[in-house]
């Protein structure tokens, strides 16, 4: 493809995005197709000889269109929100177009010097403790995503409890790690592939909020000291998957320093809400983390993938995951002046993430994106206020950010009975958790342009289920 | 950002990149900022409120320009290619622009079902062995780089090596895993990471072409059993990172097949060479693999990420990373119906890589892609025969695909004189490694548009700094 054709053909394709854009709302939010429907519209073999662009582009809304569940929809209120942005999709797109690995400081210096600046950036944006800038000890990095972030932070943890040794001799032998029942699956999914194994994860009670009890987590601690094993990591979560409960980070984290533990905190979705000074109390304890992670591509307009991970020291983190091979030897890398990310996170290779990130701090500024979550938490703040003016129905858990959790009183077959029809009418789409063992509704809000008249419709469509 | 915005800006930056495409040649290949150049060039703090837009494309040139290593320039011979094109950047737009999530088959169906439908296509393409469609019991997945796969691979093996016991009890014991002295990096990366620890990975001697020598493969083994250590995983590689060079696959699957191993192949680069009947060679004895890894994101014109990983059997992979939380509990799942890719990846979230790698197939079809490889191999063959007629440099190694590597006869210091000379010549970047304890220049002949002319150039250059 010359570059005047990409100039046309790319220029088509910012139409057909923008028009996509206009017309989201037109489309039911959760694909309608059966499986295998999608493949049933594609040729078996591949074509022998190149098409008409004209084609591939009609094929989008012919053949894919009707299986694309619509998380960019302002009804989109499933799982958390990946939200993304007219700036972050045009960083993404000069991203694609320069075509750079970053692997390497000299493999595009740019690539590297501009992500470690917009990660201490994103320190002050959020009040995060000065330990996680680059000028110190730690610094951040952009990771695919939070669950890559967390093995990360177990790699590092392991190599500082084992002094190395679990990096060469393998059997990490008797380290556990614990976390609260309510933690994401990616920390359980993290101890099985860093060969811990997921007997030695402790799942640590939680109190009537649903945060970790730290009292059971000494608890647990001291029984398996005096069983002879070795705690070695924590991680504490800011606003968990199933209902935003917000683990207390700063008990948790003297448990830790008492034990010389590692601390890892996951804020994946809720971290995005210090941007707000009147939020950051859900970053109280963060100082006594030893690494950290949110998701600006869930609820900062940031597309997916752009997971922001902090140490507070980057030394065992390099140590664990430094390979130097004679054909990446270079002398930036040598002279010990450049930050090589590689030896950052698990992959080799790397996009130049950070353009996207720069995009849409600048284009919104601090202020803009404040007030994009500001009017999330308000909206949020409303629908709690008509789910406990309804008698039908009752929050099942506190709402610290944008995610409430709430029931109707008729049992787990009406809400799961309105969860489907609700997803089935198209307008929006929720999913749903178990709390306390009762089937439990979960409505996300922050999604980039959901409005409060979205919120409105569809408790309007929740309530109407419920018949 | 509105649609109307976003509209008349992507227009701007898909001009912007079209114009990069026109004058990347001007550029010099390997960028020439110190550290710290490109962050001094950054306001310290971030923006309070938005910037006009005008502002943030007008920087891309003054402040990230000058920090670009120019991956995408026809005078890139460093390292591997990691070549794009249009159509892929544009099928990474749209993939921006709909911004869904395919960790589970609902959360976007056409999102997993054109991945598995394109990565059965590849299967086709290469000419790779059926048990490696999703229509048997393997099938492929889009992963976001080779060391990614690797990783996946060893977990799996190692899954399928213990009975699913090392994802429970963690010390997966005296399991010990092989590959060539001359394997990537990655691999001890993944053995380092898995736990399994580099103290159990054993680097096989290789032959006079750099190839892993089977019978010393079989002898370490032996040497483990008799020890009481257990043998489980051999990662075999086509084309290695220094030299390309082509292990016995068919003799190591027999080795493996006999002790019950897993064998991984990582054909990273020199997979996509298998486009070629006539090059279909290197996979001889791919058919006894496990598994087995190319990256269309290196030599087949998609841009990064895309790495292509297939299975032969899915059921120790999903074995090992399925971890299933109420909030992602679905119909769809629970039917067994459909696939959920993020069981077959470390993350939970995932792009939607495939609309790339469907672009490229359908713009160029399979016989445009053929012309690029064959071109590349033209022009490699072209090199080769100019160094052999060179007194003063002789050929390194054997160049089976579109790498060569070659030195000057006169010693390390001239050679690093040369590879110095070049780079900051600013017309090409190449790169080194070690083969014989030698300083061997590598050349590598893969970027996009690369032509004749620019190889004959390259070799002008490189004749003419030896001086």
């Amino acid at each position: 493809m010359t570059p005047d054709e990409f100039r046309k053909r790319g220029k088509e394709v910012i139409d057909w995005i923008a028009d996509y854009m206009e017309g989201v709302e037109e489309y039911p939010v959760l694909s309608r197709v059966k499986p295998g429907d999608i493949r049933a519209r594609l040729p078996e073999h591949p074509p022998a000889t190149g098409e008409d662009f004209d084609r591939v582009v009609a094929d989008l809304d012919r053949v894919i269109m009707p299986g694309i569940t619509h998380w960019q929809s302002p009804g989109f209120h499933a799982f958390f929100s990946a939200n993304a942005s007219g700036p972050a999709i045009l960083g993404d797109l000069v991203s694609s177009g320069l075509g750079v690995q970053g692997m390497l400081w000299a493999t595009s210096p740019a690539c590297t010097e501009l992500e470690t600046h917009v990660m201490d950036w994103l320190v002050e944006m959020l009040g995060l403790p000065p330990s996680f800038l680059s000028s110190g000890a730690g610094g951040g990095v952009i990771q695919d995503s939070a669950s890559s972030a967390t093995l990360t932070a177990l790699i590092a943890a392991r190599e500082k409890a084992t002094r190395g040794a679990g990096n060469h001799t393998g059997n990490p032998g008797n380290l556990v790690a614990y976390t609260s029942t309510q933690a994401h699956s990616s920390i359980e999914k993290g101890i099985r592939i860093a060969g811990i194994g997921s007997d030695n994860l402790r799942s640590i009670e939680v109190d009537a909020a649903f945060a970790m009890q730290p009292a059971a987590l000494e608890q647990a601690i001291q029984k398996d000291l005096a069983a002879g094993r070795r705690p070695f990591f924590v991680c504490a979560t800011v606003g968990t998957t199933s209902s935003t409960a917000i683990d207390p980070v700063g008990e948790i984290g003297e448990i830790c320093r008492r034990h010389q533990m590692w601390l890892h905190v996951d804020a994946a979705l809720a971290g995005t809400a210090a941007l707000l000074a009147e939020q950051r109390w859900i970053h109280e304890g963060v100082e006594l983390a030893d690494s950290y992670v949110f998701n600006p591509h869930k609820w900062m307009l940031t597309n997916f993938d752009c997971s922001a991970f902090f140490v507070a020291d980057r030394t065992a983190l390099i140590g664990a995951l430094s390979v130097l091979p004679e054909y990446l030897r270079n002398e930036a890398s040598a002279s010990g002046a450049v930050i090589d990310y590689r030896d950052w996170q698990i992959p080799l290779g790397r996009r130049f993430r950070a353009l996207k990130l720069w995009f849409v701090i600048r284009h919104y500024g601090v202020e803009g994106l404040q007030a994009f979550v500001r009017e999330h938490l308000r909206l949020t703040k409303l629908l709690v206020s008509w789910v406990e003016g309804d008698d039908n129905f009752e929050l099942a858990a506190p709402a610290p950010v944008n995610l409430v959790c709430f029931r109707h009183i008729g049992g787990d077959d009406v809400n799961q009975r309105i969860m489907d029809r609700v997803n089935e009418s198209g307008e929006i789409y929720i999913t749903h958790t178990k709390l306390n063992g009762m089937l439990t509704l979960r409505m996300s809000i922050g999604q980039t342009h959901t409005a409060e008249r979205h919120v409105r419709r569809a408790w309007e469509l929740i309530r109407g289920a419920s018949g």
